[in-house]
């Protein structure tokens, strides 16, 4: 790995200095908007950040740490992926921001159709809850119906109809929604019984990463029995695939289970840190994804198309799921052998490549507070409330970089609250 | 100006070849989705663009256009500008979608700060819908109160609350909208008075921007008024400059007439063509920012920031309000001799860094169509039915240049169509 001191810039301010900086000129006095900002996470944590390389993130403060948050998701191929830059800054010396469409848009929607399930056609947006919310608004289009149902405490973006925090939101922003539990089928029939039939949509994530809790896979009869209950009322199945898409199977996350949605909501590593979200959707619902208005001045944006196409190219052509699947196998199975060597009863939840770890008993969260504090001290860089996400840039030797940092973590764990397996005086 | 032969791609399909490939993957048949589909547009405008040069842009084809529309306003300084460029590659080398945030978000909301009125801080967002949208949460959150009042046919946004057409919406979008004429504040108190008190926000546009009609500068007297009304019923005062800012005052699209927001919307120009938008608000609001839910994958990304700080300075260093007012004032003072040498009657609208042009008494726009067409076969592209934009690569000679394509667009219309002035026999 480069040390790439070169690339720093030279009068780069610490951590410090910019978080008193910020507290002025930003609303926040302890940290930053959003899920960026580190006022809930243990004392350690840097707040602002320099640059990344390969696998690699550096904060301002020069210290070097082992990614394990991607950016929240976008890195699918690590930090400056050779093939990926160059898309872009070919595509950036023509055009990014024309008057137009680029054919980088019609050559990223043509891969997008040739790869994934369920894209017969493709639009093209900025954020996350872009993708999100022009898709409800096609539901909503092609049914002529109202209601929309989601797993409670799901997360799908963080505009007024889904943000998790009600500041600033109204009754009505969420007067047609209607909530189930994921994985429970009865749930689902009951809040289908409550619309009374008028049903838009049934937008649902892949698998449960709701943050702060434990993950959980989706049960395959669940899957199918969605596709099902949405045939038969009539409703869209919107997968919100916008956080584990292109990391689980390039076709789409339940493409495994056999289950084909009505409307994809992708993002995040579609284009290796490259702003770019997109809706892809199939046949029956071209017409209605045409009789809505949604824009935005930058969803055109050339740049971020070609990227996005690098990235899915590298991710199909170098087997980029399989990469990922193995080191999170690695990184799973050693922690897992760490956490038993130091009597500490762990659960590690979801796909290996969006790692999360949690300690039993662990209410308080102090556990896993003190392991992340210990990891970011180690040299890793995770989060504690938060799933991790792999790249195919984390290769074994990577891996073991991380296993290094997280036995020495589950140690002070271990040291400092005692162990708390079965039969233990300090289990809690 | 360089002819740049050498970045165009080698292999550069036609639009007509790009048409038919993407009405196979992407919604629509006959053109594209948003603002740039140009399916509503005369024939001959190109769909697909390959890149830009200063203040010329060259269409797949590789036609050569003078760009009055500037991607429908971002490039305010023209396409690569040098020192923009520089700033977005050097913060590309280090890192662009990290863990957090970088200096770069630091340094941008201290510029805004010492630039903009209002700005006390700022958050950042990618859309011009994300600036809006948030000013929303933030003025309902708080005022803990529900009515937002806006302009009757303002364009706000292409979120559900704001879309201009209804398909995929619902009644509850708008349910706590109230609307009122643009510069009549009888009808504004209407509005309150319909809304019992129960007011978080007035949104307003800097000017009358509506597409498909004359611009219409603010009434000093409207522009207080507002500003009186908000503070007499205890509403927030939120000005949508996302399509207005940086090129008509840096410090705010009303600062000249001594009227100051409460929350500013501002994109588009800001980072001369990288995806950013941004909130700027006073102090009285800072607490309620704080207390809202919203952020997106790319929010925090570093290279638009860096691109928007090197923008900024470059306007206020070099002058740039100034460079595009003497470029609009020589454009409009060359068109009204034009039209009435020619014998036609036109009306030009709004500031003139956004030029607007209309035919009158040409109801179903077979005039200005025809000038349209006309102008783009001369090698202008400017929109029938959208304001234009400058940018301050407009120099003198780019206006000469394109005064000769409008000339020529005249003569057209009034061969075709005949004059239209008073007394004239063909007038319509």
């Amino acid at each position: 790995m480069a040390s790439g001191q070169d690339v720093r810039a030279p009068d780069v301010a610490s951590d410090a200095t910019l978080r008193a900086r910020a507290a002025r000129v930003l609303p926040w006095s302890d940290g930053l908007y959003g899920h960026m900002g580190v006022r809930g996470l243990p004392a350690g944590f840097p707040q602002f950040h320099e640059r990344g390389d390969g696998p690699l993130v550096w904060d301002v403060d020069g210290n070097e740490y082992v990614d394990l948050m991607c950016s929240w998701g976008p890195m699918v191929l690590g930090h400056h992926h050779p093939i990926v830059d160059e898309a872009a800054r070919d595509q950036a010396r023509r055009g990014d921001a024309l008057n137009g469409p680029t054919a980088a848009m019609v050559e990223l929607a043509e891969l997008l159709a040739a790869t994934a399930d369920g894209a017969a056609w493709s639009m093209f947006t900025k954020n996350g809850t872009d993708a999100t919310t022009v898709s409800v608004m096609i539901a909503r289009a092609a049914t002529q119906r109202r209601y929309v149902l989601a797993a409670q405490g799901a997360y799908h973006g963080s505009a007024p109809w889904c943000t998790p925090r009600p500041d600033g939101t109204i009754f009505e922003d969420r007067a047609a929604l209607e909530y189930f539990e994921f994985n429970d089928l009865t749930t689902v029939r009951a809040a289908i019984a409550r619309c009374d039939a008028d049903i838009a949509a049934i937008i649902v994530s892949p698998f449960k990463h709701d943050a702060g809790f434990d993950q959980e896979l989706v049960d395959q009869r669940f899957a199918s029995g969605l596709r099902e209950l949405c045939d038969r009322v009539g409703a869209v199945l919107i997968i919100d695939d916008v956080r584990a898409g292109f990391r689980l199977d390039l076709r789409g996350s339940w493409a495994p289970l056999g289950v084909e949605p009505d409307l994809t909501a992708r993002g995040k590593a579609m284009g290796n840190g490259h702003a770019i979200s997109a809706v892809t959707g199939v046949e029956a619902l071209r017409e209605a994804a045409t009789r809505i208005y949604a824009t935005g001045s930058y969803w055109y944006g050339a740049v971020a198309m070609a990227a996005a196409a690098a990235t899915i190219k590298v991710l199909r052509d170098d087997d980029g799921i399989e990469k990922m699947h193995a080191a999170g196998r690695q990184l799973r199975a050693g922690m897992a052998r760490q956490a038993a060597t130091h009597r500490l009863a762990i659960r590690q939840t979801g796909p290996v490549q969006m790692p999360y770890l949690t300690f039993r008993g662990d209410v308080d969260r102090q556990r896993l507070s003190l392991f992340a504090q210990e990891a970011l001290r180690g040299g890793v860089f995770l989060h504690p409330a938060h799933n991790w996400f792999l790249s195919t840039a984390h290769d074994e030797a990577v891996i073991d970089r991380v296993l290094d940092a997280t036995d020495r973590a589950f140690a002070a764990v271990a040291q400092q609250l005692g162990p708390n397996v079965e039969g233990s005086a300090v289990a809690r």
